[in-house]
């Protein structure tokens, strides 16, 4: 069917790549430095854009050995990309967060929402304590394609905006807060529960899903892939 | 220490009868008809007024033979009062839900405030899916000293409530809902993790224990136990 | 802000069904008969198209009553529509089970995104466990805007699916299974944690918010709200 | 509707502070050393006080850096405080501990509290176990005007203590214990639970909103805001 | 090794009851009528007394009809007992319970020690929201060898108790409560984690359990088995 | 691919059917009478031997209708069999309960490995509490080919035979209990931790699962699928 | 009613101490090192034994500057003791465990049952992956007064040995494990839900519990307190 | 009835070593140094092969000194094996992982087989996100008398080979993942409600067990034990 890379610890898909122009991301936590370096390797020889998500420091300073300038990243986010060639930006994703803890998983979303080809406009620290935050920037964010609406704790961002917007709302519970928030499980909750309409959920901290899932349908609304 | 009447299969504690003018809330749900009975006439014979939460059709109507007139039954509440004094309702709690399926505990909530000696005013259906629909009503509930929320499903109406008032608010998590809200423990997680400052929290379609909380502190700020 | 009609036990907004020409769905499962047909009635006085959802069979006679041939019930679905106005089917959104039992949920989903101005398109039973039956649709799956993909048990679907797709994905688990899958758990969290991408999740057996979000991206894809 | 400070990362209510004269706590936990002082030095900037929670020590040490005197830290309770201009402290929170290892959630409730306007007393280690060490505190604890009830373990702290007095009880379950206590889950159910009426529930280890409730219920008592 | 006959679905300890002269308890619920009849003849046979446990009416009555006035049966407690030949009741197990709701479960405890040679006190309606109830009867309790403790909602109980006396405490969860209750999990971790010593605990709604143990402590204590 | 018959509502193996002369099991809970009714006419069609598992005695009465005396039907397994042509049954399964009350899944078990080839030995009431009963029939068990173990409450059942014996024990847990078995979760945890190795586990109350894999094994190791 | 010593962050029960000659345990865990030295001083100023439990080497060095030559250390267990006076050892408690991890926990549970005055057995690695381990020891565990079972993964011991012998036995839940134990959880759970009578358990890994209530019980049926 | 070598500590099973020739594997975790070279030194003086898992650097250093060349070991499986005489390999395993996260579980249990007596083959790194790669690999894996399907996060791949294979699938839940990955609780419940059939599952991240097993059901096959 498909055409893929054998590294052996790693199968690769590349006709995706062909075809999109971009791997999927590479999840660094789990791979040993040999392993991460080879993979980066192999996509990089296809003359593709690489993302790597959830890398460290000490893995981003072993790449750009390998990758030089090629390379950047973001520490708080984790996030490091190898670029060969442009894409182009197109439509707008919203990225809102509940409060500042959440800013890095909001920004994992906004660095792989750009990486895949989407103008990002980001609104932090807009939650639900002080509501009047959101209202001031809200008629803004209705100007998006789609909303990411990052948040822990009781994770109630996206039900409000939700409420307020006409376009699909990405919900992100983060593992931010403690006790009865059983590492974001509170907020998962919330957001599958939200009786606001319009709303979709990804797992616990995973910006970069709700951001490829945000790219998507922001590139299908713009007319292109 | 404190007196009770001895009935064998319960201790009815009348010392606090006494001071307070009212027994505490008979919990009828898993009380047998004969106990029932016994319970609300030994209550009666002190002069005090009797409330029966949870108490089902057919208990209030095996209650109404035997104290027929004294008796005010709300069914959707299910909630029972025996009132022999007048008690003056002083003070004002407001009572807010998030949704029309909320209503019957905010309403057990209500009926126990009122006969605890609170005014009441309810506010229902302003849920955070619709969040005008709060706005239009915040300046009244701000006149309360107290605020008791009542939400099912994902629960934000409490951190709402709590980010745009100054008094002190009762969460109530309702298990309306389905799927991931797991009986109501969505909307209790969210309720316990609010980033609102001023919540506190009760158990689950438990309206009673917070109007007595609010109750409680609503006579108080008005100068009253 | 908005505009709503007050009920007294539900406010509800005209606001949004002025402007998109239909209201939110109404949720059936939690109102008593009375308050089933003044929503309806209020929401139909404005000229929109109703739609409610988890409508047993006892609340659509008592509908019927009151709104004759202005209502279509499907009695799997549980889902009663009452249409005023044409609304124009738009793009294509695929709907997919994995077995058999999901298809109440899948239905459900079906007739809403219909009534909201979506084509549908439905494969059931393409579940994992046999999953050349899912290969001989894929193609056709492939030219939809949207999929949603709809499974109890261990509800592989949405990840396979979304592996082979390109466009987004939106998982519904459903509570068909026994045992350990404890109520549509299992499924929850297998697409919560699918390691495709593309895949946003909804709550158990809500098949209604699934297509809503799905609508909703399929007709701004159309380039229609 | 309201002002705040734009600072990026964070939108500082100030509207709030302006009225209170105090602003809401800072959470330390999950800002970066930039970030919080950026937050301390806006809210000074406005003439408030400022009260910071779950600060470690290296936090306060930077903190220390630039507001030197004007500051107080306490490093059992994780507490520092900013205190520009003396508020005057009235009525009376009782805060209770179940056992000596609840200690420093119980004195971060009473730091808050006294930076609210509180006067607080402090009754520690009268948990269940020996009761009799809690009857002989229980004439002064009914003095208070609300009661924070401070317990890991089996929680039974607040129970008894509300079966004894007339006042509000805000119940704060701990983390103290293991095994089967489940990170504080144990004492969280115990008091959501409680058989004895006029309890309400905060997060577990949330002293701060514990004090935040009983602070406002005080003040509203006393006849202040 | 043992003795046992052998009835197809069933294979019943016969050595242990020649030894101890009374079977273990037959735990009714989840057998056919025939496979019940079957049980309790192939004991009676061994000339033993036999108790079964979660007995409904329903199979009480055709239990009856085979073993008429041999049997007792207690419909609240669902207990029934086929008694052949006097046991003498030796030493006392103090059976206290918290509320009216989890007599039920103390009775059938009562029933079983009772059955298996131990005098039984009850104290009903003694739990922690109304502790002089307690206070009052706890010298009475100090003169068992074992008290079993029967506690829904909060379960406080047996911490109360076992930090008054110095004989030891089982422990009973009930699944009295609603909401957070969740079917007597919390009672049960109470229980748990009960920071008062000489506290031993069984399965929720076990009061057989409980008793089986109470009964075998009472009497190793009076110096038999 | 693969051949399927194509129902709509169901897309039916054909291929597997072939190859292995029997289908997949329907799972007759979730289906409507017509649809039950269509799948078994379908493989029926085909000359196929077709299953049906948790088939109420209602739908097992429409489906005689039909396919009349080549039915059987087991009421107690919930277990229906439509054989069109002799399997040969070779090799042995034993299959063991803890309990009685762990019957029901034990049958189901059975029925189905012996539908689908495989000599089935029944071991009933072999728990661990009196674990002599177990030693007496160890020899006979290991002289089959595979062990099916059953057992609900705590499970202990398949650690004790895999210390014993050096075949493959595949665990059922099943939802006999009560309390804190909540469901069966209880048997399924002690038999994924078991500390005897040799075990693996199915699903909560799935008796076919276990069989499908016992036969599968039992026909391997006698050398024919 | 009783006597204690105010330290203010603790209150020392001292009337309990003088009646039966010993403390308490002091859970050191929690504690500060000047805590743990004052109540170690004040224990020991009244002449009376003391244990603490979970006390680390590191406290254990500090106490040891303080009490020199009066303390015991057990590094294992973690257990402190400082003897006064001696106390004379009685009757026999057995401590099995089911394997070489549950050494810990069985150590904490023997220590501290013969520091309040019982003999103690002990068989290690007793579980039911190898019975025939358990038989060889089977009739010298008959001889005491109670057992005492630890064991984590599956946690089947007790529900194997309360089958073979007529006295208490004490469960005690272990965290030994991975995956699926939950912490403990597993074990806790089979213990509860034992088919095996004359079970009681205590929490995960409360080795000290456990031989609280066995000493208790030991010392009872010799005839002492 | 059986023998064993008593440590003190532990107790080993000889009786199943003399008949196997090799020992249960040493789960080295929980043991402490001085236990762990006991036990590999009692096994060894029987002249069998012995296996260590969970055994980290340290641990094998220290073995080694007393072992030397007699020991193999693999770091990322944290597998140690000791042999003193070869083990025939017969049959074939399969051992495939969805990720490349899963295989340090996936060597585990490839070096258990191995050393038990099993061909091993690998299949890494394919599965469901890009399905062909398992399609790839499909015929060769059927080959094998047993799969073991190892994966963590979604846990997918079990079902999707089972629906592919006439083979057993022993299926390894890993920990690979986050946030409602919930440490592998999410892949243990979509293999235990797997709608393929022929899967049993064990314990989390133990790819010991499922290679235990299915390294018996592959000697079976072949004819031996």
């Amino acid at each position: 069917m498909s055409e893929y890379i054998e590294l052996g610890f790693a199968k690769l898909d590349i006709e995706r790549v062909k075809r999109r122009g971009y791997c999927e991301a590479v999840f660094c936590e789990s791979k040993s430095d040999e392993q991460l370096v080879k993979i980066f390797q192999a996509f990089c020889d296809t003359g593709a854009n690489v993302i790597g998500t959830r890398c460290c420091d000490k893995q981003y300073q072993i790449l750009k050995k390998h990758f030089g300038s090629l390379l950047t990243y973001d520490k708080l986010a984790k996030v490091v990309t190898l670029v060969q060639r442009e894409v182009e930006k197109i439509g707008e994703v919203a990225i809102c967060t509940g409060g500042t803890g959440d800013i890095p998983v909001a920004l994992e979303a906004a660095l792989c929402a750009e990486f895949y080809g989407s103008n990002v406009k980001k609104y932090y620290d807009i939650g639900v304590a002080g509501i009047h935050r959101l209202f001031d920037k809200i008629d803004e964010i209705k100007k998006a394609n789609v909303v990411v609406a990052v948040a822990g704790m009781e994770g109630a961002l996206a039900s409000i905006i939700a409420g307020l917007v006409d376009i699909p709302v990405i919900a992100v519970p983060t593992s931010v807060g403690y006790g009865a928030s059983f590492g974001g499980l509170s907020a998962l909750l919330t957001m599958l529960n939200s009786c606001a309409e319009g709303i979709s959920v990804v797992n616990i901290d995973n910006g970069y899903n709700a951001d490829y899932s945000a790219n998507q349908i922001n590139r299908l609304i713009e007319g292109k892939r």
